[in-house]
């Protein structure tokens, strides 16, 4: 089995015990690259304890102090959620997740698997930085798996993934990190045009990027999009700042 | 989600830690009948610790001395083992395993799932009690599980096996005739504010077209999207027609 490079990417995560044993079994399934985004853990002896066999695994972990760090290069990232919430309705099954997953990494795209806390899991914050959702459907007199259990599940699922054939892959998007450049600039861009009004920014920004998630733009794309925010800008420049505009 | 009355038989198990979390995962997949064979836990509270939620199956443990006891009634039992030495080359893949046992559950039979103790797996002898043998697929560096995280593979799989899960839907896309109009009104508004220019317009609407309706706009988003083009127009008449603006 080669190692797919799939970041697995536990945020602040809380127990050392956990690191190890998500890095247990992501080595069971033939996975390697472990980042760790915000942790500091508590026993690291602890965590080479239970990750019986997979210390180079723990060894090798990426540490970085942010999510957004985490995730830089990457082209999608899939974040593990628990299936509740009124924004969570578009989160997919794992199965779909990794068949997604596989035929980017075909595509030789790097992308991550992201899992929050143990207490709280992945915040709103971080679910923004990340372009996909995704639910291992649980029961709902229990819906909280632990840590280590949900890596093991969605490694499994993607080892599974091998097996069927890739669906054709779509046009290979902008790293994520540039695609949360754009987002910022569109905002100023809209703000400009009186379209946006910072009292009303967050949520309506939330709306549209939702809807230019769906088609995760390519670099080119990108690059045009922002063609269209700068002119935007420009024009406000020279209609002035007198009367507020209407929006 | 009904909980079928498949049992998780866990075989001597060494610590109580394991026991607790295979609570947990047993309850994320509506799997409720948790037995204990020949097990003397070392530390109960820590298995309480563990169970996280699921301490209901944890006290409804039934306890049995031997794999036997453990199986008494049972039609079949499917041991988990490590895919590997000259007996086992008859085991199954979970997902098939998943499927015989939820038709012998729909045909009221008894059946189990039968876990090995943590260093050595299940024996020889337990292999003989058990009328079938079941393989998690693991990577040859790294083939053995953690106990908990194996069970929590194989709920995962069995409460999989219950129903297919349909795709999530896409949003319903706004009529066509109202996608196009949009298109136009878009079109109008970025030469007003001069991003695209007369003998240009035709090749660069068609590449934000194609962008657009990779995730085509529901209803809504194309009001939002107009919005925007509206406010375009609206700030490049303001800016007036003096100087051509620089695209």
């Amino acid at each position: 089995m080669s190692a797919p490079p799939v970041r697995i990417v536990l945020v602040r995560p809380e127990h050392a015990g956990n690191v190890g044993a998500a890095a247990r079994a992501m080595k069971n399934f033939g996975l390697d690259r472990l980042v760790l985004a915000g942790a500091s853990l508590d026993d690291p002896a602890r965590a080479v304890r239970r990750a019986h066999g997979a210390e180079d695994i723990l060894e090798g972990a990426d540490l970085h102090p942010t999510l957004a760090d985490a995730l830089a290069g990457c082209t999608r990232a899939w974040a593990f959620t628990r299936r509740r919430g009124k924004h969570r309705a578009g989160s997919i099954h794992p199965e779909a997740a990794a068949r997604a997953t596989r035929a980017a990494v075909e595509a030789g795209e790097e992308v991550a698997w992201v899992f929050g806390p143990e207490s709280t899991g992945l915040s709103a914050e971080d679910l923004a930085l990340c372009s996909d959702q995704v639910s291992i459907p649980t029961a709902p007199e229990q819906p909280s798996m632990n840590l280590a259990q949900a890596v093991a599940v969605a490694c499994y699922v993607y080892a599974g993934s091998a097996r069927e054939p890739a669906p054709p892959s779509p046009p290979r998007p902008a790293p994520i990190e540039s695609r949360q450049a754009f987002y910022g600039h569109l905002e100023r861009a809209l703000l400009a045009i009186g379209f946006l009004h910072p009292h009303t920014a967050a949520a309506r920004m939330e709306a549209i990027r939702r809807y230019l998630e769906r088609s995760r733009p390519t670099e080119r794309e990108v690059r045009f999009l922002r063609g269209i925010a700068r002119q935007m800008e420009w024009v406000a420049r020279r209609a002035g700042n007198g009367d507020p505009p209407p929006g």
